[in-house]
Formats: structure tokens, C-alpha cells, sequence
């Protein structure tokens, strides 16, 4: 269940002042929960739902994807639209704004059949004027929309410690959001303040991390060819200034930690692929408010360069292999 | 004191063998100990030496910055060779290859009067091939040499929290070590391996510590554009996976955080060049030894152009000044 944290900052806004009420409806009844996109990071948040007691109303693209759920007795269903249909609280979480479109207005989409005072928290980092316009079509089905972006990627989703970074609600919401966004796998849920705050906030917060990585990559490979032990080094510099998640919880370098991507051949995680398209995200967003970016901008062509060698469905650390590879000298 | 932190990897060496020697009776006889270069990072660590008992020999090419330890009735010298010729434990810390080539081998440098036997401690961050060159004339000389870079900055050096990377040390030396730097200011003393390793970690920390700097500065200019007020968004940021030092101890937005350069307009702290000269030593490193710093060499170029642009003085967080002066649109 979210602790309770509630920051400062949201604004209080009619189209979502119904939140509260759908929300505690929804909880205290435990009918069931729609989730459209169960892969790497929508799966435990589904099975967050159901260690709670909801029963599910699964869709995904990928049939295989939605076998374990069967398995486990959930209902599967062929389309979002049949979702909507089925569930008033959906929850969102996909790859690329293409997706978001398909499963919301495309043909068979959740729009087709989204019932009025429905609640639909889409919880994928997508394009924000993507957002924004999907936002305005469900408001126009009389539905309500959350945009709750996450953070901590697949190893924090399990142990259900992830942070929800939500735009667009009004405070008095708050406790009910918590709640439901507790079930999901949720230990912070964080008011970003206007709508689509939450996705700025999530573009910004992978930005860093990208760098994060790299950097981490960069100065490990450096260090061990300069002569100190990986795991020593990766333990100074986590007792130092240069410190940050990417090299105490999530280290890049093969052998300095257990249960992260790099202690598996970089398998599983967050993948390359979805990294170089959260920068691509970050740079329209630089383009758009006159921001610079030089890092940013960097970190994007190192991760278009690391899916054009063939990493692209590593995990993000893999960044550490590909500076390794094949000296020239 | 130091906590009692020793990593493994250290190895032993012949010329540093006496250290423990050296170290326990010079701190146990509270016999003067000299310090070369009382700068922003110098002071405070001669002043904890000054807490713990310990007469001083001072010099500083800059004779103001010795006046208040003339003040405290501290012996202040006029060169190196006479911090040399009445002590026999001395630490430097320069800020440039250069000013330590002039302390160490110059006219009136150290090695003109080093007695036999004394701990010379250098805890600058320099070039590694200089520091390998002096090293030698010392151990030529019959006295031991230490490489001790510190990691944590002035803020740390006040409250004796530093972290200092010792290179070279042998591990039965670890205790005596520990003790001497300690009463320096350090609460974590690492040893890093071979001779150099405390400078190859102290220069992939720094490094880590520009990027993490600018990509702070560069994700809140772009959060703070898009919508999130700047002192949420950090509150954000810093419990999701973009945190880091530079974000959760020493951030570069004005506003954000009390106590640290960006509240007072950049004043004090680590300037622009110290940083930029860091970045260069870095660069040298990874020509050397074949190594790709792609986010690495964008810093550098970063911290070379705030200079050129006229904040050399300024705290190296004014890369967020940097980013958001003048809007060209």
C-alpha cells in the first residue's frame, strides 16, 4: 500500500474532482480491475492487483503475455474495447504513443466501450501531446483520466516498492489515489501538480537516468582499465560524491551486483529500445520549451547507437558492453 | 575519526612498509604536523588537525590565506623545504600538477629538506604521471609517499566527513592510516590497491560528479519549463531512480536546497576550474589507456566553455546558470 506521501503542488481541477468517489467505490467493492499491457513492467503491477484480491480483465497484444493470467484463472479478453466493457477501472501500461493510440481509439479501442464515471490511469511514458489529446477524448465519453507514470522499473514493480508520478489530480483526491495506486505495486505516490506534470516529471526523471547509466558505464570502464578491482572501485564511489541508483542499486558492470541485469548477460530490465525512446520523448520536449540538453542529447544518439548494434532488446545497462567491445587498438 | 572502513585489494609494497611506524608514533607524540596549500579544501582539514591537538607548520603560496592561522598562533613559514625542516608528516593539497611539481621539487620546495623517515600525504587531485614522477624523488629521498585524494568537497570537510582514496598503502598500514586521516577530516578512509589507484578513483568520482552536476541542472531546467514548480520537482526526482549526490546533497538549482553554492549565488565550494582542470586529467587517463568517455568529453567541453563564458570562480553547480542565462528565442 502507498505510504503516505502526498506532495505539495496539485491544482484542483473539475474534470477530476469525481476521482475520489470512483476511487473508493471502486476499492472497497474489489469488482474487477481492467489492465491493458501485461509485459515486462505491466505483469507484476497485474499481479500486485491480484495478491489484493481484484479480479483482472487482462488484454494484450501479445497472446503469450496474457497465458499466465489464464492460467491463473483471470479473465482474458480480445480487445481493449472488451475491457471497457467489463471493467470500470483500467489501467494502461504500454511501450510507444503508436500503442496508446491503438488500445484507446483505435477500431477495437477502450474509447469504443469505456463506460461514463469510468476510471482509466494510464501509467506508460508516452509523448505528453499524445496524452493530452487522449485525455480530452475520454473526458468527452464523461470518463475520468490519470495520468500516473512510474518509476523504479521492473525489479522495484515486484516488491511492489514503485513510484507513481500523477498528473492532473485534484488534492482531495489524494487518499483515494494512494490506495488504488498502493494495490499496483505503488510505495510513493507523488501529486506532480497539473495534468501532464506527471509525465514531465517521468521524462525527466528517465533523462537522468539514462545519463546516469552511462556515466556509471563510462567511469567504471575507465577506472578498471587504470588499474583498481570493479568491485572495489563501484564500492569508493558509492561512499563518494559520484554516487547515484544507476551504481548502488542497479550497477551496469558484470560481477559487482546480485539480481541486476548486468549479473545476466543484461536480459531482462528496461530495454535499450524503450530508453532511446524515452530520449527521443526528452529531446521533442527540449525542442519545444527551448531547453538545452547536451548530455541529453549525447545519451539519446549512444542508446540509437547501442539498438543499431544489436543490443536493442538488452537492458538499458548494457551500455557498459558496448563501450567494452572490440578495442581498435 | 576515520570509521573503521578498509576494502580490500590493497597490496604490499615494499616502500611504504614503515608506515604504520611512521603513522602510530607521530599521532601518538602529537609532534607538529605540516600542511602546504590552506586553500577552500586545505583549511578546514589543517583546522581538524587543529581540533585534535596537533601544532601546525603552515605554508601557502597565497600569505592571506595563512593569516588566520598566524591568528591562532599556528607557526606559518615562508616555503615548503621549512614546513620540511620542522616537520615530519606533512599533507599537501594543490590544486594544479604545476603548484605541486613547485611544492614538492621546486627551489624551496619539500624535497630540498625532507628528513629520512617523515609521511608525506598528497591529497590533491593532479595528473597520475606527475604524481608517479614525485612519488619516486620521495621514496628516493628515504621518506614514504602516500597518494590520498579526498571525495566529498568542502561541505564535507567542515563536519570531518570525507572520504579519502588512498593509493599504494600496504594493509598491515590500514589502522595507523586510518588514524592520521581521520583526524584530517575523513570518516571513511578506502584503500584503493596498487600506488595510483586512490588517484584513478578520486578522477572517475569527479568525472561522475561533473556529468551528475549537469545532467541535474539540464533535467530541472527542462522539468521547470515544462510545468513542475523546481523545489517538488527535485522532492520527485530524488525518491525515484535519477537520484543522485549532486540532486539529494548538493543541488544546483537556486531555491531547492538551503546551505549549499546555489543559495548563495554560487560562492565558495568547488569552482568551475578545478573542475574543468579534473575533466582534463580525465581525458589524458582515457587516451592512455583506450578508453570511450563520449558523455566524458561533452562535460569537459561544458566546464571549459562556463569558464570562457566568466564564471571560473563559481561553484561548479553554475552549470544550471549557465544552461538558463539569455534565451536566444
Amino acid at each position: 500500500m502507498a505510504a503516505s506521501l502526498w506532495l505539495r503542488g496539485a491544482t484542483k481541477q473539475p474534470a477530476v474532482a469525481s476521482l475520489a468517489a470512483v476511487c473508493s467505490r471502486s476499492v472497497a467493492s474489489k469488482t474487477p480491475v481492467g489492465f491493458t499491457g501485461v509485459g515486462n513492467m505491466g505483469n507484476p503491477m497485474a499481479k500486485n492487483l491480484m495478491k489484493h484480491g481484484y479480479p483482472l480483465i487482462i488484454y494484450d497484444v501479445f497472446p503469450d503475455a496474457c497465458k499466465e493470467f489464464l492460467d491463473a484463472r483471470e479473465q482474458v479478453v480480445s480487445s481493449p474495447a472488451d475491457v471497457a466493457e467489463k471493467a470500470d477501472r483500467i489501467i494502461t501500461m504500454l511501450p510507444t504513443s503508436i500503442d496508446e493510440i491503438e488500445a484507446y481509439s483505435g477500431a477495437n479501442g477502450i474509447l469504443k466501450k469505456v463506460k461514463k464515471g469510468s476510471l482509466l490511469i494510464d501509467s506508460s511514458t508516452i509523448d505528453p501531446v499524445v496524452l493530452k489529446e487522449l485525455a480530452k477524448e475520454v473526458e468527452e465519453m464523461g470518463a475520468v483520466f490519470m495520468d500516473a507514470p512510474v518509476s523504479g522499473g521492473v525489479r522495484a514493480a515486484w516488491p511492489a516498492n514503485l513510484t507513481f508520478m500523477v498528473g492532473g489530480v485534484a488534492e482531495e483526491s489524494a487518499a483515494a489515489a494512494q490506495q488504488l495506486l498502493g494495490c499496483v505495486g505503488g510505495s510513493n505516490v507523488a501529486c506532480c501538480g497539473a495534468a501532464w506534470s506527471g509525465q514531465a516529471a517521468k521524462i525527466c526523471n528517465n533523462f537522468l537516468l539514462a545519463i546516469s547509466k552511462t556515466r556509471t558505464a563510462e567511469a567504471m570502464n575507465l577506472g578498471i582499465r587504470l588499474g583498481p578491482d570493479p568491485k572495489l572501485l563501484a564500492k569508493i564511489l558509492n561512499m563518494s560524491s559520484g554516487r547515484c541508483w544507476s551504481s548502488d542499486t542497479y550497477h551496469p558492470v558484470p560481477g559487482v551486483m546480485d539480481g541486476v541485469p548486468s549479473a545476466d548477460n543484461y536480459q531482462g530490465g528496461f530495454g535499450t529500445t524503450l530508453m532511446a525512446k524515452d530520449l527521443g520523448l526528452t529531446r521533442d520536449s527540449a525542442t519545444s520549451t527551448n531547453s538545452s540538453i547536451l548530455l541529453g542529447t549525447q545519451a539519446h544518439q549512444i542508446y540509437r547507437m547501442i539498438c543499431v548494434k544489436g543490443s536493442s532488446k538488452k537492458d538499458f545497462s548494457s551500455v557498459f558492453q558496448f563501450l567494452r567491445e572490440k578495442e581498435t587498438f
